[in-house]
């Protein structure tokens, strides 16, 4: 094959990323090749950068907060935030999603990907215990609330159930998201489940 | 926003990358800082490396050859390989793909992605300048056969008209790849178009 090592490599590392496939892994290093120093130089550095943020030791949320002695996220370290209200989300860009609507005062759990199969690994396995182990050694050893914030699949609906039994009297109350039609939805192409949690959840 | 610096210009690089939207280039910049300095290291010099790569004087392809003084690429550097028959291709991946055959023993001219209204935009235009003087400057003054291996798209077929003007006395023919039923294709399936063709390139 007559492409050059550098590309192999670079393709077998991109190729090894999400959502990126062989193919689009080698146009992507194509382009590169071909933006030249400066450009690859910049990407380059600021992935490597990625590789020295930290993990939040309360909430598992990735940061760089240099302010705090301790490893606290800005969320976790900001006094103003409730912290008997959790919510606990599977990735940090369900963390951001509800942080960008401005209403939700608590803080949170990052807990990682869940699997389909309904078992924590164990990373998630982990969390959930220095998250326990936290609520039960605190002043009142309870909580207000855990939010768990899945996303309403059937997946999502599986790994909620499991989580609840495994996280049921660490606080007064277990809730989920709310279901319903989505702002912009129509009524007319919403299925029956969406429309009868609408019907329950009418305010 | 609680972004941190770093995963924002992260973000930011990674979104401008063709092919990644700022949704995906998130999803990517958290699954680096998620999987560490190691991965995240290598990836980086994977890419950084990428900015040596260098393009072929001739054909202009991207190669790192350092066997020969010149800046030409292995194929360009092949005496084996026939230089009066030139593939023009627009991308270095439709070069590999013709590779990929191993039918084909000319050389290519890699001319970058043509713009849609059919005109050479500067880079494209350089290449062919630097082509075609290299070919009135040979010893035979002219080419045995140059393949336009443009897509049979309706903008590959604008285009490879404009490239025929733009080429013609170059060489003795100027041709482009066979059009016809795809191999696995079926006739039931396959349009007015190609089957014309199929009946024309009939063998």
């Amino acid at each position: 094959m007559i492409l050059s090592k550098k590309i192999k490599e670079a393709v077998d590392r991109l190729a090894s990323l999400p959502g990126i496939g062989p193919r689009q892994a080698i146009r992507l290093a194509f382009f590169l090749s071909r933006s030249g120093r400066e450009f690859s130089g910049h990407l380059s550095e600021a992935i490597r950068s990625l590789g020295e943020t930290k993990v939040c030791e309360s909430c598992f949320f990735i940061h760089e907060n240099n302010s705090s002695s301790e490893n606290f996220c800005e969320i976790c370290s900001d006094t103003s935030r409730l912290g008997n209200i959790i919510a606990l989300v599977e990735k940090e860009t369900d963390l951001l999603s509800l942080e960008k609507t401005g209403k939700f005062k608590g803080r949170y759990l990052v807990l990682g990907d869940l699997k389909k199969n309904g078992v924590l690994g164990n990373e998630e396995r982990r969390r959930i215990e220095i998250f326990k182990n936290r609520v039960k050694n605190s002043s009142s050893g309870k909580l207000e609330e855990i939010i768990l914030a899945l996303s309403p699949t059937s997946f999502g609906d599986f790994n909620a159930s499991m989580l609840e039994k495994e996280l049921s009297g660490l606080a007064k109350k277990i809730t989920r998201l709310g279901r319903g039609i989505p702002t912009g939805g129509e009524i007319e192409f919403a299925d029956e489940e969406t429309l009868s949690h609408a019907l329950e959840n009418r305010s």
